[in-house]
């Protein structure tokens, strides 16, 4: 075990390398008392020849910061041999940012939840160095650590404070590591140009680094990318010089060729638009070069902290099969609600039909509810949005798929590890697009089951309504032939005429509502119809569910995955023996064996499975809107005979409490029985009735 | 690559073995042509010695045999270096059923699901080999292997027919395995015993190996178990062949001691109750040496297919917070699973309060519905079970937990490693019930939910059906004063006085009923009262899901894993360097400090944490279910008084109807008065029926 090293509490063993940079090692290590694992910083002889004040510095930093987002001091202790002072840390098992962004998973970018705790930890360690006094001046993705609590949380925690300053402390700073990419530009053009500049490096020299950092985590992207890459330094060093304000990237795509900007992110990156539309402003303000507009850090913190406290609402837009996230400030009600909704998927507020939970969102929620109070959504149990206009469901347009790459048939170890890595991102992409297409086939039956329990709910209700109303028109009829005979005897009899003739007249248009009201119910409550057809045209499909599509895809990404790490051992091993070789050529078919398969799995399966699901859906949902339109018409209607009757009631009790009892009585020969001429009428009146509910 | 070995289309590297056995070794391979991973038997020349034919067979039975549930043959081909055949199989990355029960995961036996599907496969591939008129002769978790197919389902596969033989082929057998406890008891016999014996071998001498894998697969344990173990051979015989039919287990714990004899499966074992009482027949049956009682295959195969047929009802049984298995037979209606639930909760059928997606089962399921028909629960989303005769709360009795084993301060590399896994038996045990207690959490929150749901809709509906009655009540009010002044001018006026005055008798006390359902309406629907109490009670308390108990045993479980791995790897080196001892202190160290820790979370945090919340659940359902019985009280008051004044109704209307108008009229002083002594009566019985709601 001669690469075992040591101090007085800690041992650690010098092929286990965490990482290196310039100045020195980190490897992973255990407390000799405890087991307790920890990352062991050494410094290299090079870094012994700073200044010992200069040494000291990372050392002073490290007491100082005290914070869940800052990688935790253990200890500093000697190394056993003499080879100097050593950093005891807590371990990040995650690794660094910059090992996950180089994960081919994560070629664009990090997914929505991941990019609000990168920025949330980013930020709040940022505070705390801030509160501090300290600029970080080398912020990266290398430096921001992954780290796994007991409890299974994800913590992100900024590291390596070597170049750490004193706000004022304007001493030359120089980038060691070869990471200029994420400089602040005075920075860069110091640091990496070598030039004299007279401009002193205040805290934003951080808050750029911060900005591209995120762009990076975003996408998975650098935001400035001269052609050739980082050699490009003259490029490099335009491209952020010269950049407008509110442009948040720029790519030169070939040699000294012009520079390609933008003000938004790109359309692969995984971030919603709900989340784009407030991360976009928030990139082009770190990333600002011109001083007059800089942010400040206060402006920062405030910037994120409204981004963080916002509510996010998961809404699935059936007719569109698109799962949208709506951010809301904690105290917007439910009207934002429904204009965000609007903005997003353009379906006019007044024809968004909302489900949660089986009914309509409002029967939860008030419109005075504040989005805090709102039901707990989350992207597999969301709110359903469906259109009231528009009775058609489409796909969302799909951007194109990435091209796999295409491996020369000699054996390269060298190049080969490249090309597994670019498969398998690849790999990543058409797995993330069938794991969407099986959320979709999930959420679209939960939708369809939504809908058709609302109206069962609605129906049940309505019919429940009817019998009562009914029962009620019974008797008010009754009342209305005794007060009538009672108005025969009194001289009130002529002021009964106009009411008892719209009571009369109430009945057949009522029992024509009613007995539509009733079939409804049985074809839809009691033989459950919608659900019949729903069942029958999805027999038999081939929903990515039931052809468990997305372990599949799992399975095959982890294949790539497999023969990838093969191939890194392979460029690792540099050369190979005869028969190395030969598994080595065995793993590259296999990569493309599984690339095919699983492309082919989301392309000539799923796709098409998902297609014809949607048509189902379309077929279904001409069917369920109309029913739903015309259970709309009904409870109107229902609730106009109910005021209606209350009020021909009302007065009847008017008139009867009028009438002196007295009174002489007169008969009417027309007592109970209709005019031949108003029952035709009233006939007439019933067949339209039939004819709008059934339109 | 002196490891590499080949054959025609087959490389495979001897230093990846999968298995070892009398005849042979099985390897990992690959395809040379597509790179797909495969297993490699290979003999060795030990086996080469037996007759042509004899070694012929194994290759014989397994061309022969074609199912999902059978280890398939890829190929036979020649080793290329003469070492002779190799039989080419598909790889089942799961391993074998021994390494999983010999996984301390599983020193209690597999969960339910698995214990299933290992049931369903077994005899399923058992199935094909007597289809094929074979007897595997050597059945033992060795030769069931794991299959995970590219779509992540488990699937368990026969293997190993180098001991099969046709049925009627009487050939002497000899265990080369050395697994004799999987034996028949006259296979023993003659195999391990070496006794002649002139019985000839049936086909059910697999079955006797299936009960007792099966048994195995229940508990982690085998059933016959003499002290000492598999060298103790006479006790092991006598125990097997002295056994009453019915007994499924034999343990004895002393030396020459006596057998303690069990009929049931043991209490550590995990199978709900619901399975025990459907398994521990089917093993009595499988283990039963008496010829004349011993089972056929097909009964065999009837009895399983009856157990797998079954329908499993989730339930929670809140007031015991407990998951109950029900199995129905897929024709069973709902009275059959009440009369279930009450065998297995002792809850009687006409108090038990079943509610599924927030609603009584009975709004879903129809008294006719088959159990097939059922809504889908699962572990998860279970049926809640209330007690309408029990309000009380109380936490399931717990098993002693096993203690976790003490390890000497010195190192020994052989024990210590032992000890490890018995301390990570330990650790899952503490996972598995900080699981449940988390479960248990999960489930009393949904459980409340459930239950104040059900209610508010309960007392929404008896709102609304309360104002339509009022409605209703007061038209006929008004019809009944119309049709009394008629009166006054008829004859039929001494018929109305009892009909009048039951109608006013109605009114103040459908009042009070009303008011009742108001107030209750206010309290426990606008105010929702239920859900303060409870939130209130629960508020800040440390239940396990909200202090991440659960990932948190898993963590712990992990690292207890990894030292066992760590002092495993120690044992298979057997002589350790200075450092190498220091690392294996510490790891012991670790395997303390890991199994104190997850001891103390299960016992100190989350046990008293979930009897808390258990007590707060008490408290909430004593008052919910006095709501509960309320409302029941006051659903059947609103029928009776809408069928009373249905009644009375119809009865104005037949007066009415034979009323003669031209009839003289009387005056009543009376008339919408009631008289002081009438409205005595009513007050008196006004707040007897006040008393009656809030008793």
């Amino acid at each position: 075990m001669a690469f075992l090293r040591g101090s007085l509490n800690y041992v650690w063993c010098t092929t286990s390398v965490l990482g290196k940079g310039a100045t020195g090692s980190v490897f992973q290590g255990v407390n000799k008392n405890t087991g307790e694992s920890v990352a062991v910083k050494t410094f290299n002889p090079y870094s012994h020849l700073r200044p010992q004040d200069v040494q000291m510095r990372e050392f002073e930093a490290l007491k100082k910061l005290h914070h869940e987002n800052i990688v935790k001091l253990l200890a500093i202790e000697e190394d056993q041999e003499g080879r100097g002072k050593v950093i005891v840390m807590e371990l990040c098992t995650g690794g660094s940012l910059f090992n996950i962004l180089d994960d081919p998973e994560n070629s664009y970018g990090l997914p929505e939840n991941e990019f609000l705790l990168v920025l949330e930890h980013l930020c709040a360690g940022m505070k705390h160095l801030r509160d501090n006094n300290l600029v970080h001046r080398d912020l990266k993705p290398g430096n921001i650590m992954k780290f796994i609590s007991e409890d299974g949380q994800t913590i992100y925690k900024l590291t390596d404070f070597g170049a750490a300053r004193e706000l004022d402390d304007n001493q030359a700073f120089v980038s060691l590591y070869g990471t200029e990419e994420y400089l602040h530009p005075d920075m860069y053009e110091r640091a990496v140009l070598r030039k004299q500049i007279n401009r002193s490096f205040t805290a934003n020299v951080d808050l750029w680094s911060i900005g591209v950092t995120l762009y990076h985590v975003a996408t998975g992207n650098l935001p400035f990318r001269p052609f050739g890459g980082r050699k490009n330094r003259e490029t490099m060093h335009q491209i952020t010089t010269k950049k407008a304000s509110g442009v948040i990237s720029g790519t030169q795509l070939s040699e000294n060729g012009p520079i390609e900007w933008s003000t938004t992110l790109p359309s692969y990156c995984h971030l919603s638009e709900g989340l784009k539309t407030l991360v976009t402003p928030l990139l082009a303000g770190l990333l600002e070069k011109n001083r007059e507009n800089t942010w400040s850090f206060d402006r920062f913190f405030q910037e994120v902290t409204l981004i963080l406290r916002k509510i996010v609402l998961h809404v699935f837009f059936t007719n569109r099969t698109t799962s949208v996230e709506v951010y809301l400030e904690p105290d917007e009600q439910i009207d934002n609600f429904r204009d965000r909704i609007y903005l997003q998927t353009e379906v006019p507020i007044e024809k968004q039909i909302l489900l949660f939970n089986n009914e309509h969102l409002e029967s939860r929620v008030m419109s005075s509810s504040i989005s805090k109070a709102f039901p707990t959504t989350t992207a597999e149990s969301p709110i359903f949005l469906y259109s009231n206009d528009d009775n058609n469901v489409q796909l969302p347009q799909q951007l194109e798929l990435p091209k796999f790459p295409v491996f020369p048939t000699n054996v390269s170890v060298e190049n080969d590890a490249s090309l597994a890595k670019a498969a398998c991102s690849v790999g990543h992409e058409c797995k993330r697009r069938i794991d969407t297409f099986t959320s979709m086939d999930m959420l679209m039956k939960r939708g369809v089951e939504q809908f058709i329990a609302m109206l069962i709910t609605t129906i049940t209700l309505l019919l429940k309504k009817t019998n009562h109303i009914e029962n009620l028109l019974t008797t008010t009829l009754d009342y209305a032939d005794a007060v009538k005979r009672l108005g025969n005897m009194t001289k009130n009899g002529h002021e009964l005429k106009p009411i008892l003739s719209k009571l009369y007249d109430l009945k057949p248009n009522f029992d024509v509502a009613a007995d539509v009201i009733m079939q409804m119910h049985k074809r839809f409550v009691v033989e459950d119809a919608l659900n019949d057809q729903w069942s029958s045209s999805m027999h038999g499909k081939r929903c990515p569910c039931r052809t468990r599509a997305s372990p599949r895809a799992k399975y095959l990404v982890e294949r790539l995955r497999d023969s990838w790490q093969h191939l890194l051992r392979d460029r690792a091993t540099r050369t190979l023996t005869y028969n190395d070789e030969q598994f080595h050529a065995l793993e590259k078919i296999k990569v493309l064996r599984n690339g095919d398969r699983i492309k082919t799995l989301l392309l000539d399966d799923v796709k098409p499975a998902v297609a014809q699901m949607a048509e189902c859906l379309a077929d279904w949902y001409k069917l369920a809107q109309t029913v739903f339109l015309k259970t709309q018409i009904l409870e109107k209607d229902i609730r106009d005979y109910e005021r209606k009757l209350n009020d021909l009631r009302d007065k009847l009790y008017h008139i009867k409490s009028e009438m002196k009892a007295d009174e002489s009585t007169r008969t009417n020969a027309n007592n109970n029985i209709l005019s031949k001429n108003m029952q035709k009428t009233l006939i007439k009146k019933c067949t339209n009735n039939t004819r709008k509910y059934w339109k």
